[in-house]
């Protein structure tokens, strides 16, 4: 009896939920003491006063947050040049490309991402029943913008880059995003999370191109990936749309304030920037003395070819074995590279230290 | 040029999104002052041994949260008495209710809710392109189950309704929910906001009925509409799919933590709780001096039909100008309703005051 009555609410799932995988999470092996260079977080602390914005923020747990997150918008639009119709804020931009995908894609249609990409991509793609095409990027070329736009990629709903693209780092030209935009009659999903990394950015092409929606996230440059603030800029008649989508209270009131806060308090961050970028550099020397072939990177992170002899997982499990977590990703194309958060100085040392001790015991 | 092409990237829209409203939120005129007894907010403040969980936690913020919530499931799987993979923590239960919605609806699918019922509903079967028929519910009259699960409801892919009711406070005994659970093959959404002020809850049918599906929120009795704190409990086979389909990260470190130190502090609640519940028999009672005619609630909140000679909108302005916010809702058979959060001793007494202040002003 209670089979039967679990098949027929089964049944009644939409073609996309009843294929879907049961998710199964098992708690994650205890890490606490590893040094932690996998997920591109940013480990400085928040400045004093960003805290107190939050501790004042949770005296207001009993309320619900702002509908719509009118002030936090208002101060974005401030800070970035916009007006407030023309931004969006959310749950990290993670929540914003959700609803992109909800917006455009009904079953059987394609979305086209830049490829080596941003996996949660394929998910969200997956999610609408929706194909989705991978344009594959060769190292060193430029843009493929002609490949975005035409032949297979011809019939996609909106196109999907990041720059600096992950896992990559590397940084494309605003000229050439410009052309990208310019020759598309489509959206263009960009991507910015790792832009305050990187010498430009591609804010003044937001009110010359309608078709352009710009995202950034506050979990990189501004430290706070387990607060969840995230923005989308672009043409009023398409973030109005988006924000009617939204969930009701998608960010929370301590997300709220933190992301007021980090607006009101960007120069506090400076420096944190400009030490990442310094690091970076020193670790792209270091490890190519190891005889690691490291990516020009512009972000808070590096993708660097392994020395020859063994693969890009043998060295993330050796280092894990030193208590340094580096990603590895098995797609193909990548199965020789990590990638490398950009933390604190110690960090780094540490991280260093596990790959000459690595580099030695295979002598 | 420009308008062309987002004329263009405005054709690519899915044909629900391309007819949606573009959002125009304008910032709520300054309420600071009033006394707030319009979102059945619960005005008590966190324990402080929770709000010392929310300040830890914001020393994580520069990690991604956990995936999945697996820590804050295990708890609630244990405070409940479920298994894990019976359990989904979500942004709210508002999330909670997105995705059910999202995993069952496909355009032109129907979903049936008991009505009146909560507004987001209908809200999100739009947002699917779905059919939502209400089932109107006679008050005083017992569950109208034969009209919830045949006749035009017969189609529906679920049906929501929430016990104790809102907007009415309507508590519906368990037995008359296991027995439409039990004539229904399809799925019952069972929205427990509400139940920490009532009698009885239905979480000793979950495990009997897999076509049952409950949403519980932190929002009322646990005071945290804030933080955006829910869960819902149903079968491994469905929960695990909504999981699935969660976006990444949608609860953040400070509400996972918030959550985790209520589930473990939930007696420190039990005193607020009783204390609501004295007040709203007390106002009850002072309302009917008033000539009110109040419905039986078991919720944070009263339903009363205002006194002959003036519509539920004019009370609610005329509580306004004296700085009480109540809710009024505009559809038909609500006109004459107006409904009263229970908040602390002091609000209730301003509440009151307010009524005899309005009530005399018009002899």
């Amino acid at each position: 009896m209670s089979d039967a009555r679990m098949l027929s609410v089964l049944s009644s799932l939409s073609h996309v939920a009843r294929q879907l995988d049961v998710a199964h999470s098992s708690r994650p092996s205890a890490n606490g003491n590893c040094v932690k260079l996998d997920m591109n977080e940013n480990p400085f602390p928040l400045p004093a006063i960003v805290k107190e914005s939050a501790m004042a923020a949770l005296e207001r747990h009993h309320l619900y947050p702002e509908n719509d997150n009118i002030a936090l918008r208002e101060a974005a639009a401030c800070a970035y040049g916009f007006s407030p119709d023309q931004v969006i804020a959310g749950n990290g931009s993670s929540e914003l490309l959700g609803l992109i995908y909800k917006a455009f894609l009904v079953p059987g249609d394609t979305v086209a991402m830049l490829s080596p990409g941003f996996s949660f991509n394929r998910r969200l793609a997956m999610l609408q029943d929706a194909h989705f095409l991978e344009i594959g990027w060769i190292e060193n070329n430029s843009l493929p913008i002609n490949r975005l736009l035409f032949g297979r990629a011809g019939v996609a709903k909106f196109i999907v880059l990041a720059n600096p693209n992950n896992p990559t780092g590397t940084f494309v030209p605003i000229a050439d995003i410009e052309r990208l935009v310019a020759q598309s009659e489509r959206l263009i999903v960009l991507d910015e999370a790792y832009v305050d990394f990187a010498p430009d950015n591609a804010l003044r092409l937001v009110n010359r191109y309608p078709n352009l929606l710009l995202l950034r996230t506050f979990s990189k440059s501004y430290g706070v990936a387990g607060v969840r603030v995230g923005f989308g800029f672009g043409h009023p008649e398409l973030v109005g749309r988006l924000r009617t989508m939204q969930s009701l209270f998608s960010m929370n009131v301590i997300s709220q304030a933190v992301g007021l806060s980090i607006l009101a308090h960007r120069d506090a961050y400076a420096e944190n920037r400009r030490h990442i970028v310094r690091e970076r550099e020193r670790v792209a020397r270091a490890l190519s003395a190891h005889r690691f072939a490291v990516l020009p990177s512009e972000a808070n992170f590096v993708l660097a070819r392994v020395p020859p002899g063994h693969d890009g997982a043998w060295w993330q499990a050796a280092l894990q074995e030193r208590n340094v977590l580096v990603a590895f990703f098995p797609e193909e194309g990548l199965e020789n590279y990590i990638r490398i958060s950009i933390g604190t100085k110690v960090q780094m040392e540490a991280f260093l230290s596990a790959v000459s001790d690595v580099s030695v015991s295979q002598t």
